[in-house]
């Protein structure tokens, strides 16, 4: 198969991508990391975070390795898997570990470096951080489209054919999300242990302020917001770009098989995603490069500035949308699938600001929240669940919309494989410019970092103000970033659950069906190629409809899971956070002096406490996520598969939406109240907004945007083991029905191979 | 069509329970009322209740003329429904009201006798109560069967074919569920504004006990009782009885015109679940019996006497169940049907153990929660969300295992259709003797109310600690009610989808189609009777498979419409609390000699701030429920209905079960502190855990309960309204795909009417 000239876009721009990420790190490294007070702190924090990085990799590690021996039994032993899917796999963690790896050894050296800048200029301490973004933003984008890159010319030289290809790129991405899982897991247990044993003990108990450099959990502190917002986020979108990348390169694969064109269209197909990623890549240097205010810009003028990057780099990566579609796809469907990439750019966005009407104390929520922090706390509590339910309503329709759009406008009333592909689409588009918005989301953190360092080292006040106008910036262009996460994670979960079909077709043909009876009725039977099986068809011979009680059971497990998982997170939150405030109470009560800034706090092991605590706690979670799918899928088969993938998606982006909006509201409401409203700092409706924040935080930290990489992360897992579902799970259902599979072929969902196997002509 | 003589079990039994039900009713009158002062306290609370069920009625009748306005156009003028249906509404909803009003009648009635038979002995005010119990138990029975029994004896009578009756009758479900949900969100807002009202002024501002007459929301407290639990529950599950048992008739006719088998057979099918009920009834009156110790009994004693009856009732609902089936369904099916009811039944019973275990403060959860209180509210609630949302996996997995067992026991995976009918009777089957568990739930609220007259009457302590007592053990069989109530609902919910097919099938019938053509795939097409068409050709027909995006967009809407109907009960709480908060204030404030019990409270303007707030905050989320499954309907078509119920219901009831056990357990958490663990009444503990238990009252006694209804009353508004969808929603889905009805027809699910019918031969 030969690849089209227009592909190299893809590596080209991932190179390129890479370069510009290595020239910001240097841009930023050459800033002056400040007095040797702030560089100390920063090394503290630089330190810990690494420290921390090198536990979570060991222990990624060693369940990597025990994943990779699964995988070739499954592929040498039950031949259920292609031989080169363990490898792939491996590649897909190591690169979104990396990514991580880069992302923060750059932010933990931004963060001094912004705190001196901002004793500068805000303009000056703006810069620092958002090329310290933009490298993280670069560097996932890069290393995404470096490894897809790779593997599909490899493949493609060992003259794979491309069905193969597809099917075999796509488990990478399982490893993209059991990593993203991780880290977000791990980062969110860390940040918010770390947060609540600052602040409760630190704050509360000693009334020593936010930061301070007496507090044994600071530096644990800013530590966790390296490895929760900024390793994790990286991560979890790394996953989310991979995924519908791959996810729509294989819808592309589909559909081609169902439309009578020449065989030379078909690369096209696949490879359209990665040159609209390609572009989008490219299109995010632009767009970083279009962040440049005067020198005395004010907070207004930042937010213009970040605002005409994503605006500018999402208006170019539409006309680019039309432009490769034109190129690279059959004239019939050429406009709708630039529609479709369109549907999901502006469903992104959208998204975005309905996160912000409802987040955000310029808006009448939460500053109600904090209203009813008159009556007390539970009033403060009932009202923002109240409001994060509220805020559901918005972003779900907005994602319906999209969905039936990118669907109709690719034409999938017409070709259902067609429609799948252009929500592919939706979630490429929305994903393509990926660069510069997770540049947005990463300079936050960072300049909250910097705050950090500017409080610890004594700078002087002004300095701390203009951070604090940096992460304010930064939160509200991170609500847009949110958006897009939630947003890629539903749109990219619905292309994985119809590319989760290629690798059941796949799995077929590994254990050498080529033809296969497909069993409508009693009466009436189809005969079909296995390459050429439709996904009405497959909806028909696995029954994956509402009436099969297989479905309906898989849609109400997969909509518990994300409700367990949640819980299991909050709680593992609870433990860690209750084992660091501990700790703090223990140093203070133990070292001389420290309250006087005497003694030295042993920050080293409030990090250790906030690292092991992580670590030991994130591993129940993940495994639900693991398991649930391949437990499920051997009782309940491919239609109880795809019910708890549908379930999950379903309720998990409904509950991760509600949870992250209302501990936004939260956070916000207290904030709001630290402005002087409602009584302000100190009174009692203060103290009610910080139980509010205080739940809010494994709301919307840990649990909310777990649950996007879990969904996800069910939906690779299945693809993986679509294989050992497909061939084990018939005989499983004969036991517990005790209908004789000639029976069961005939009246339901499964198919008998030996019978149904036609042979070849 | 000759009706079988077993039939007349229900009508008979129907007339024995609510002969019963006056007699238990006169035993209670003819109790002594007690003292002159527990006369007037009773009489208050009586008239309160009264005057809020005017009111109710007042608002439902409004809602109900317009509804029968708008279905006798729909009948009359498009043709679209049964002229007889907008008739069946109606009686569904008189009956459903009547049952709450003779219900509440006996409660109200029962509370001073309970109070003055506590002061004789436990037993004695057990007796009073659980007979009291009994009235609602078997009147909400008794109503429901002879409205089915009658509906269904008198249009055989005028030879209407039975096809018909069971879709007219199914029908009356949606009166009854919306009666029920009025009278669920009503009574939930009511009961909780008032209790908020009463114990945020006059426990924590004005310092005086719960139930102290001087506290003028003390009534509207005890009001709140009544129509809540006892008026609010009794419409909840009057509901799901009628539903399950008219649901399961309609699926006996499906299952029956997919076997072949003499016609003499079908009238079985249809009626079998109406004997089952019958005979349930009959047994329920036998537990209530059942119910007795000694005079000098301890709370475990009635315990054990209570628990005796109910799982006495139940293995003899069991054994009823074995010779039903045997007797009225041929033997190839009749043992599978009785081992699906049983499934059923053993599934209410461990749902109701499960909610046990991590609500009661016999256990750990519960504790836990308590313990977290001296880290403070934020703590508590933390704890108690992930308390709530964990506690979903056990009765998720036990509706799964149940649904699984209902399905296969009785041949599903032979015959799709039995294996529906097998889910419908296990939900028969568990709410067969819903007489004496209902007797069981609504015990509680009498005793509580018992409690409130002692303490306003100032009768000796030790009568209160007996009503406390008696409460508690209230509390502990609530619990078993609780299952019953989210196991049918959940089953109920499962039946209804199938019966809303058959409702599918007779609009299209009442369009005048006899003949359709399926679309399979572009190239295969197959010719149906409209009366034949199978469960597994209606989801070809609609596409109601997992790839088709109108059913993806429904799981989510219906996903999100729960969270968003939650969030508008919350508030609607939150707002008439508010209201009853600053009338009380109002009242200690400006009736003089009011806290010196010398001034009187103005009871009736805090009834009847909490009436109009009820009533009015009741609309708009009654509203969501009723218009969200119409208009997804006519934009998304059938397919997108059964997405939106579906998604209402797995995510609905997982977050049911959540909202209900957080609450339950914070709620017991505050109760265990109380008895003196972690530091007490008065401590700091037990501030945080009053945060816990007033963040828990609007998710367990309104949003909670109420999600239950809302999934119900979805699946009836989508029955009555499915001729509306059919012949409407394929236009409009022209119009925003802008694809030719031929290409819909040869791609999609919609039936184009004019060009698939085959005129008849």
């Amino acid at each position: 198969m030969t690849i089209p000239m227009i592909w190299w876009i893809a590596p080209l721009s991932a190179v390129i991508s890479l370069v510009c990420a290595w020239l910001f790190f240097h841009q930023v490294k050459r800033k002056n990391p400040g007095n040797a007070r702030m560089q100390e702190i920063a090394g503290y924090v630089r330190e810990g975070s690494f420290a921390y990085l090198k536990q979570q990799y060991k222990g990624v590690g060693i369940f990597f390795v025990f994943a990779f021996i699964i995988f070739n039994i499954m592929a040498w032993g039950l031949k259920l898997l292609d031989p080169l899917i363990p490898f792939a796999f491996l590649t897909g963690g190591f690169f979104s570990g990396l990514a991580g790896f880069i992302g923060m050894n750059t932010a933990t050296m931004a963060s001094s470096r912004t705190a001196q800048g901002c004793s500068k200029s805000l303009n000056e301490g703006l810069n620092i951080a958002f090329r310290a973004g933009g490298v993280m933003g670069l560097v996932v984008v890069g290393l995404a489209l470096i490894d897809i890159s790779a593997w599909f010319y490899i493949l493609n030289v060992f003259h794979y054919p491309l069905e193969k290809i597809v099917v075999i790129m796509l488990s990478f991405g399982m490893g993209a999300s059991t990593q993203a899982l991780f880290a977000r897991l791990g980062g969110g247990i860390y940040t918010k242990a770390a947060d609540v044993g600052a602040d409760l003990v630190g704050k509360v108990e000693a009334g020593i302020p936010e930061d301070d450099p007496r507090n044994p959990a600071a530096i644990a502190d800013n530590v966790g917001d390296n490895v929760g917002d900024v390793a994790g986020m990286g991560a979890d979108l790394y996953e989310s770009y991979a995924g519908s990348i791959l996810a729509t390169a294989a819808l592309g694969m589909a559909a081609f098989s169902q439309i009578n064109l020449d065989a030379s269209w078909e690369i096209n197909f696949v490879t359209a995603p990665m040159v609209l990623a390609g572009i989008g890549a490219f299109l995010s240097i632009i767009g970083i490069f279009l962040v440049k205010t005067k020198e005395n810009a004010t907070t207004k003028d930042l937010m213009f500035a970040l605002n005409k990057s994503v605006y500018g780099s999402s208006v170019l990566i539409a006309i680019a949308a039309y432009f490769v579609s034109k190129s690279m796809l059959p004239a019939e469907y050429s406009f709708g699938i630039f529609l479709s990439s369109v549907t999901g750019l502006i469903a992104g966005i959208l998204i975005g600001y309905t996160t912000e009407i409802y987040t955000s104390y310029s808006f009448s929520h939460t500053k109600k929240i904090a209203e009813q922090g008159s009556f007390g706390p539970a009033t403060v509590i009932l009202e923002g669940i109240a409001v994060g339910m509220r805020s559901t309503a918005a972003p779900i329709i907005i994602i319906a919309l999209a969905v039936l759009g990118a669907y109709s406008f690719s034409g999938g009333f017409k070709l259902p494989e067609m429609g799948l592909y252009g929500i592919g689409f939706g979630a490429v588009g929305m994903l393509a410019t990926l660069g510069v918005t997770l540049a947005m989301d990463s300079f936050g953190p960072i300049a909250d970092n910097a705050g950090g360092n500017a409080e610890m080292s004594n700078l002087p006040k002004e300095v701390r103000v203009k951070t604090d106008a940096l992460d304010s910036v930064g939160n509200t262009t991170a609500a847009t970033g949110k958006g897009f996460a939630i947003g890629s994670a539903a749109l990219t979960a619905m292309a994985l659950l119809a590319a989760y079909l290629e690798e059941v077709r796949n799995a077929l043909l590994l254990m050498g069906h080529k033809v296969i009876d497909i069993q409508y009725t009693a009466s009436l039977t189809e005969t079909v190629e296995v390459t050429k099986i439709s996904i009405t068809q497959f909806m028909a011979m696995y029954k994956v409809n509402l009436m099969n009680p297989r479905f309906l059971i898989g849609l109400f497990i997969g909509a518990m899971v994300t409700f367990v998982f949640s819980s299991l997170t909050i709680k593992a939150v609870g433990r860690a956070a209750g084992k660091m405030v501990e700790e703090v109470r223990r140093q203070f009560r133990e070292i001389p002096g420290i309250m006087e800034g005497k003694g030295k706090p042993d920050y080293k092991e409030c990090v250790r406490i906030s690292t092991v605590g992580a670590q030991q706690e994130m591993l129940i979670p993940a495994l639900i996520g693991i398991i649930t799918p391949i437990v499920t899928g051997i009782i309940l088969g491919v239609a109880g598969v795809m019910g708890i993938l549908a379930g999950a998606l379903s309720s998990g982006i409904v509950l991760a939406i509600m949870m992250n909006n209302s501990g936004g509201a939260w956070d916000n409401a207290k904030k709001y109240v630290e402005t002087g409203a409602n009584g302000g700092k100190g009174s009692d409706v203060h103290k009610a907004t910080v139980v509010g924040d205080t739940v809010g935080d494994p709301f919307k930290d840990t649990a909310g945007p777990c649950i996007n990489i879990l969904i996800k992360l069910m939906s690779m897992v299945s693809i993986v083991f679509a294989g050992l579902i497909v061939a084990y799970s018939p005989s499983i259902q004969k036991i517990y029905t005790g209908i004789d599979d000639a029976k069961i072929i005939e009246n339901t969902s499964s198919v008998n191979m030996q019978e149904t196997v036609i042979p070849e002509q």
